[in-house]
């Protein structure tokens, strides 16, 4: 990364500076996008900016630019960067404040985007029932991108050190809500199903363009009907990877299946 | 705020940058400490110190001074600063990593200090419960103190919509967890009580002096039990603040009540 999009301008990433009083960082006041960059385009991003813009609306946080200028913005990254693969972030919080919870009226944004390399192909992967946290289906942020990723954070460090790259966080109630980065489907009778939003899922980009194409529905997940699945796989605007094991126990035949197989197919071919 | 302390150096707030791939700017990777000031010295440090500490450990978040480097920073921020009553914050994040959940094995955290000006004396207040969200008691995030904020500036948005102070926040049980920036006392039968913190309730360090003083003690805490309450309080790290008022009812008599001075005159003595 060696320029940023940072408030209106591209400057080199090591000229860009966050204020140490940016509620962004002092309070994770914000919210961000992961974005895939694919033959030099932003995948999705109309898509991308209208979840910002809803996180925008849940925090009253003002967004300081449309739609139009942010594709622009990210157009000119990406020309800058000469990246044609890659990840796009886009950064948004509320910008510098006194000392204290509730936000200043004058709030000014601060507006960030990075543009990192893409990451090598995300292959098959185990993961664990994350023990230490669960997602909080009760709070609305649950809901959006926001910058408060500690919950996910240290259930990924629970998975690494008991040997798995994954972790699955249940909720308050104990059924599944998603991975540390990722939603999760299971594949049931031949049919997808992902959690519902109100369970504590994020509402994921990739998860509503395979909501869409049908033969996939919403339901509450438990530990047993995972376990019990033919199937299972992990989707974010990354991609999509299969799920084969458990806590040690293989998900179906422990192989990609069918229907996960179909699906990655077809993403690639997009 | 002139001066800050960042990372080893008091330097100029304007000259201080925090790196845009810093993880407590990207992900709420990190923790902070509030700290009252007064008569030149930062009051409690050492239990703060501590709190920091063990939030360290469960992040997994190599803290990098000694409590007595930090008492030494923290001494050198107020005298330069000139400013004998203040608000000292310690923030300590993860430092710079690539992109990704999973902390980097080689993390060189970020420690930053500033000094703000005494607020104004905070009165008495009524609150309102939040509905908006729930603070998640599943999560060992809610026993330190974690730059992920956004539950507590969601509730005291809905609190200033609604024309309260102050919000407390219920658990995902629906018993009480604590207020947006602050624990909960309430008086019943002369004795006080403060939801236990499996309850949701942050280890305050106000909370533990007064718990160690006697005639206190831990108790779960519905709603009814704070209305029916003769005189309920709120406690931080920068002083008690009588609770007069819930979603309109008065708690007692809705004056501050005999308790309450009590530990106000005792404060203020200290």
């Amino acid at each position: 990364m060696n320029v940023v999009w940072l408030n209106g301008r591209l400057l080199p990433a090591a000229e860009a500076r966050i204020d140490p009083a940016d509620r962004g960082f002092t309070l994770g006041d914000g919210l961000f996008e992961t974005i895939r960059v694919a033959g030099g385009t932003a995948r999705h991003l109309a898509r991308h900016l209208a979840r910002l813009a809803d996180g925008a609306a849940l925090l009253g946080l003002p967004l300081p630019y449309d739609a139009t200028a942010l594709a622009d913005a990210a157009e000119a990254l990406i020309a800058a960067e000469g990246r044609a693969e890659g990840v796009l972030r886009v950064t948004l919080t509320r910008g510098t404040g006194a000392r204290g919870v509730l936000p200043p009226a004058d709030a000014v944004p601060t507006l960030l985007m990075t543009l990192a390399p893409a990451p090598p192909p995300a292959g098959p992967v185990e993961a664990v029932i994350a023990q230490t946290t669960r997602r909080n289906e009760h709070s609305p942020l649950s809901r959006v991108k926001s910058l408060n990723y500690l919950d996910s954070i240290l259930a990924r460090q629970e998975a690494a050190t008991r040997g798995a790259g994954e972790a699955l966080l249940l909720n308050g109630a104990g059924r599944l809500a998603e991975s540390s980065v990722a939603n999760l489907f299971i594949v049931r009778d031949g049919r997808l199903q992902t959690p519902p939003v109100v369970e504590g899922a994020l509402p994921g980009i990739r998860r509503a363009l395979i909501l869409e194409r049908g033969n996939a529905g919403e339901a509450p997940l438990s530990v047993a009907d995972l376990l019990g699945a033919g199937e299972a796989f992990l989707t974010n605007s990354l991609g999509v990877r299969p799920l084969l094991r458990v806590d040690g126990q293989a998900i179906g035949a422990g192989r990609v299946g069918p229907v996960t197989t179909a699906l990655l197919k077809d993403i690639a071919a997009e």
